[in-house]
């Protein structure tokens, strides 16, 4: 059960002009479900990504990577679920240049314009014989702008699938923002996430692109983690169709920072969906850490409190055992830390000053907030302005139960 | 259920001439339980410690740190479980340094000679009355040399207690070694475990003795996790009570190197029963990273393994997800990893080279190594020949249920 996370309802997620979705039932992993997406970008498009750090990244970012780099008129994404082609060698890169070339000709586009996106188990190779059939089946598809269905053609482990739309006056004119994401497991995104795609209908230079969607990770998809790792095929990209009425060449256009907001906000929200609908999550955990030296300091520790598989499980048990923060904290290896300094609130009660118990504090308070189902840490080090947020979840059983399960 | 970790017998535990040990049941938790034992030295021993790197250190480790650091003359140990004594603020320290006055006041030694070890629940004050109470009955229990009752009274989440002992004859005399540790969960050691408490009846060099309690914490107990999380209270302790026939006072003398290699034989059994005796551990598992360029890069990779909850869920399922191995060497943060040079064991069985799923490996196979309870994952990263071991263990649906109900 998602934390907090409605169904998204079809007729809330707005048509984007410019794109067409296609969906296909391949039978890649497991049969009669929605695995393979096609999303086809109007002509003059705008595309900007960004992708996982991991040193096995797959062999379809490698593709995204290359082909964002030789081509500037991207026109298709082609995504599948089932299977990440991750830990695949050669034949690995071969497969996902053959995904994206099946494309382009189904398409009538060049292959370097198209990027092929995968999800799935790691170590095996994509079945191309069901790959190019489903795309075949999902360019016949094309057309309508099922973004639901698109969500929903992109889930491994999720339990729902995650979109999110909005249309808003903007200087005057009308732009809509449309997302979809996946995640579950395996996520603790550097530079993005398992699987996030947006598309506006406004016009967005290149550069100017890639700088929103560095920002809109940076708040978004980069700042979420379910259990710290890394996936192979972390990726997120936004594309700017311009068959709308809005247009921006650089950020001083009017408007631009109104856009770049609502960007960023719902950008933050699929994240947020991510987290919510993650492997076993039962809270929705926000840590904010304050008063640092600098940003990457506060996302330190911020890490640290995330990953603590024992703060985790303590959320989880609703059981205020706030020192496994403290401890968190203290081995996070930011140097020089003045544990006499810091301050911990769970909500807006105070837990922890001056290195201990607050005077204040009582469990019975502790306990009240560790009740409900979205929570906030906040640490202030005392120490400098700067400061990070990241969201993660609770440690369940049925975290240990969904991956110990997950291929069979 | 431990790992293939027999119950220790306490005939099989040699009594250390010089060291007498007392045990209470002071009620600092839970009633009638093992919680207060006191290690006493006799005069002339030497002491070493290694203590956790935690900033929010715990107050007993401060004052382990002072007087290990202004007295040369340690004459005993005082260790409490129940109570962790940490995130305690001032107050903290008056009753740890209390701990040790009314233990030196009980032996006739004076304040710095003696150090105070903690364990247990995080924030919360430790109970003096029991504590002080405790230490006059484990005063008139002293002179046994019961070390199984000593390893019991040190318990907190450990199902059962853990100790090692040696006796062997070194250049012609007869040597003993013997020791206790405790761990459970909270355990990422950083210089030191949680508990670890080790003797030996040789005269060993105050310099040579430190020297080697850094070399053996390197090999044993900074070579274990749990669950990554670096606790507010390890340490590690060596007494050599030269009260035996043996006598070192340099490196160069005969019988040191053999010496050396029992004391680190022995330290690294009882990190590893720490490990067997994970919280909800199955199986343990030993990660041996070879070939990388510096000995850091491969423990970098080690721990990296050693800390996905997916792996860890994974060995649990005896489940051959194994591309979660890749995903995490890929994350690791070591830079310029080559992936198609790695490749990766499990036992003896290559699963993985140049990138890729070993065209020789079976699932069917690797299902079998999977089925194991003891396990080396074995990653070849062929670029140097620096290598690390870390032992680990698996992640179960009981480490949930024992961190969500610790403190119930």
């Amino acid at each position: 059960m998602p934390v907090n996370l409605p169904l998204p309802v079809a007729s809330d997620l707005f048509p984007v002009a410019g794109v067409a979705l296609g969906v296909a039932r391949a039978g890649i992993r497991k049969p009669n479900r929605k695995d393979l997406l096609i999303v086809q970008l109007a002509e003059g498009s705008t595309v900007a990504g960004v992708f996982t750090t991991n040193a096995f990244c797959a062999a379809p970012v490698r593709v995204c990577q290359e082909h964002l780099q030789y081509s500037s008129a991207i026109r298709a994404w082609v995504v599948n679920t089932g299977c990440a082609n991750a830990g695949t060698g050669e034949r690995g890169m071969t497969n996902a240049r053959a995904m994206a070339k099946g494309t382009a000709e189904a398409l009538g586009v060049s292959e370097q314009s198209v990027l092929p996106f995968s999800t799935g188990v790691i170590l095996e190779d994509l079945p191309m014989d069901r790959i190019h059939s489903g795309i075949q089946m999902a360019r016949q598809d094309l057309g309508k702008s099922d973004w639901l269905s698109a969500a929903e053609a992109i889930m491994t482990t999720d339990t729902q699938p995650k979109a999110a739309s909005v249309r808003l006056q903007v200087a005057g004119r009308f732009v809509t923002i449309t997302g979809i994401s996946k995640g579950a497991g395996m996520i603790r995104p550097n530079m993005a996430t398992m699987l996030g795609f947006v598309a506006t209908d406004a016009a967005v230079a290149a550069p100017l692109l890639q700088q929103l969607i560095r920002d809109a990770a940076d708040e978004s998809f980069n700042a979420i983690t379910i259990d710290g790792d890394t996936s192979t095929n972390d990726s997120f990209v936004i594309a700017a169709t311009g068959a709308g009425e809005l247009r921006f060449s650089s950020a001083q256009d009017a408007g631009w920072s109104e856009f770049r907001a609502a960007m960023i906000d719902l950008c933050r929200k699929l994240a947020q969906a991510i987290v919510r609908d993650g492997e076993g999550a039962t809270k929705l955990i926000t840590i904010h850490v304050a008063e640092a030296a600098s940003r990457d300091e506060a996302r330190q520790i911020a890490y640290a409190i995330a990953h603590s598989p024992l703060v985790k499980t303590a959320f989880f048990a609703s059981d205020p055992n706030l020192g496994r923060i403290l401890a968190a904290i203290g081995y996070s290896g930011v140097p020089d830390l003045d544990v006499n300094k810091i301050s911990v609130y769970l909500d807006d009660l105070l837990v922890a000053d001056r290195g201990g118990r607050a005077a204040s504090y009582t469990e019975a308070q502790g306990q009240q907030v560790m009740a409900k189902s979205e929570i906030t840490i906040s640490v202030r080090l005392a120490r400098g302005s700067a400061s990070a947020v990241v969201y993660t979840c609770d440690l369940s059983h049925d975290y240990v139960s969904i991956n110990a399960d997950y291929r069979s």
